[in-house]
């Protein structure tokens, strides 16, 4: 991409933009609708997932380079939980467009107040505890997007999984070091074939993180997604008038709905302008509650206890209120026994998950944590909306 | 034992002691030492298993001739699901001496009050559905019982089952049809040789009913556990006046802790004074939870939900407030969602158990439901004395 223009961004500055969307239905009875997964403090570390998010941003962005796009229903909550997020930073989409029109719309909204910028986004619900490492990675993917490159970082598989979709790398960019050309984009594969990805040493995890110039993305949207590039860049010119309601209401819901990795990724990759720099830090999406669970620390009869799931501090149990877990026979379970401290005995069922909220309770063998979607499912058929 | 003398008793007629005592720890959380398995409602059907039993019993006893022993600290819990039962008839142990005081106290208030008298003693908390057939086999052993005998019931095995004591039966008894000598008492066996037992024919469970007459049990006592017998009689002989308190209060505490087995039935069964009648009504002591779920239906989903534990009907839930249950991949599952109507879901767990209770939850694989009992071993080392 060395025919594209070059415009210098302000030296190891980034505009960050989170889009803090999608519920969560595999971590249900944790996550619902109301209470989507990257408003929940999933680790029990104290900080909720999007917290987490806004903290591993903050040194690459400063609080005026942070921006998240949310759905209208969880503006208030997103406000509450970053109240150093300035408030022309948060983004609310009045329906969901998809992730193509919630980023492009923000990096329009961004290239509108500041010209061209170099922006990043990254989703508000993974989990990135070396934050340090992370932060290097995505430095070096600026190198890149400053180049021209729709950049991607690649997270290093640590194994065959059938959950992510892999990002295939060809040679080594001289103009970025550290990054390489794309090659592809594949789809999640089956077992044989991600071991015959991994084979290769040329595969990564496709964590749909993106580091790219603003103009660099508009200008590929503006040649591949024409209305969709139109009317972002037309609500952005309104975004800070008085006239950012009616021209929302009015062509927001125009909006084709589609990926960004379908929009722009895997389009401009196949015309060689998509970059990748392989990222080794840990990182997992917390997809399920197998996810969850491997996440945290066992104890001493190798049982996972995670005692706190809240939005807020509020919702905590007070310190003398711990309810026992008693776990006989029962390797790797994982127990979530929930406020109100009800005894939680689990015995004779090694790999089981016991997750308890107020008005449900789920109990599941942790090989089938995917299928924690089909009880919503169920759930919806029957109407019952207020377990959703 | 045609040496001992005849007493007939009015034709027809029986006294039926109900020894009504036992947590039933396997039975955690629905049963605890202040909600006995006898108090409770567990198969749903709108009568607690001590009722039931008054049932099954009052066609042969009429009101006045049921008999119940329990501890003081649900005598009146007894009395109020029991509104019929003669307040007289209501024996309150001042503390657990286990089943032969029990037994004999009652045997020998009864023959203090109306001379010698058939007597039938009978657990609190078994299931029996066919009353009709259960009382046929009782007629059947109070001829037995008339003519001398201490006589049993041996319940039909329908399986090598490890978890009940066997009954070896020997002839048949000319003077009471349908009654065999019992050659000997046997303890809980191994698979295999409970196996080899079913294999003669001559075997069966042994589910601790004594059909006698007071003055032949109380003769045999006399004999056999001197002290204990003159005790009781001491008791009965002071029930009925001013005195009782101050003799149960100074005699009681002394009475020798034994079990009916071992203090009358194997020693009198080795002089060939026990007879056995071979009862084939079902019956089951709802020994664990796996017991318990395989006496109710499963729904359609091959799943057994188990609505109401009560014991009355103010604790029942109201019919508004039902609860979803959803099971995938989970046959033979069952739950026990409890009240407060929150949904439980179960994926991916063949045989799984839920039971949820207001303060516990238990999760365990039915295979594994005698481990039970590690959970309230664990609870009580802990000091968690109010979930016992």
């Amino acid at each position: 991409m060395t025919d594209a223009p070059a415009v210098p961004p302000p030296a190891g500055d980034l505009v960050a933009i989170v889009p803090a969307g999608g519920a969560g239905t595999r971590l249900w009875p944790l996550s619902r609708r109301s209470r989507p997964k990257f408003l929940l403090d999933l680790l029990g570390s104290g900080r909720t997932l999007l917290q987490a998010t806004a903290d591993r941003l903050l040194p690459l962005t400063g609080a005026a380079g942070l921006y998240v796009v949310t759905g209208l229903a969880h503006a208030e909550a997103v406000a509450g939980q970053l109240p150093g997020l300035p408030s022309a930073n948060l983004l609310a989409e009045p329906s969901p467009r998809d992730s193509m029109a919630a980023i492009a719309l923000a990096a329009a909204v961004v290239e509108h107040r500041e010209g061209p910028r170099v922006v990043a986004s990254f989703a508000a619900d993974h989990v990135i505890p070396d934050g340090e490492a992370f932060r290097a990675t995505v430095r070096t993917a600026m190198t890149a997007a400053e180049a021209g490159y729709v950049t991607t970082i690649g997270i290093t598989a640590t194994g065959p999984s059938t959950a992510f979709g892999y990002i295939e790398r060809g040679e080594g960019l001289t103009e970025a070091p550290g990054a390489f050309a794309v090659a592809r984009f594949v789809e999640k594969p089956d077992a044989e074939t991600a071991a015959g990805y991994l084979a290769t040493g040329r595969y990564s995890w496709n964590a749909g993180m993106f580091v790219v110039r603003t103009d660099v993305l508009l200008g590929h949207l503006d040649r591949l997604q024409p209305p969709l590039a139109a009317g972002v860049r037309e609500i952005a010119a309104a975004w800070d008038s008085p006239d950012r309601t009616a021209v929302l209401d009015r062509v927001w819901p125009t909006l084709t709905r589609i990926a960004i990795d379908h929009a722009i990724a895997e389009p401009v990759a196949a015309e060689g302008g998509v970059a990748v720099v392989p990222g080794t830090f840990g990182w997992d999406d917390v997809g399920d509650v197998d996810a969850l669970a491997g996440l945290l620390e066992a104890n001493d009869d190798g049982v996972v206890v995670l005692r706190t799931v809240s939005e807020t501090d509020d919702d905590a149990e007070s310190p003398g209120s711990e309810s026992p877990v008693v776990a006989v026979d029962s390797p790797g379970a994982f127990v979530v026994p929930g406020t109100g401290a009800p005894a939680v005995a689990v015995v004779g069922l090694p790999g089981v998950a016991v997750v308890r909220t107020p008005d449900a309770l789920l109990v599941l063998s942790r090989e089938a944590a995917q299928d924690v979607k089909t009880v919503v499912d169920r759930l919806r058929a029957a109407g019952r909306e207020e377990l959703l």
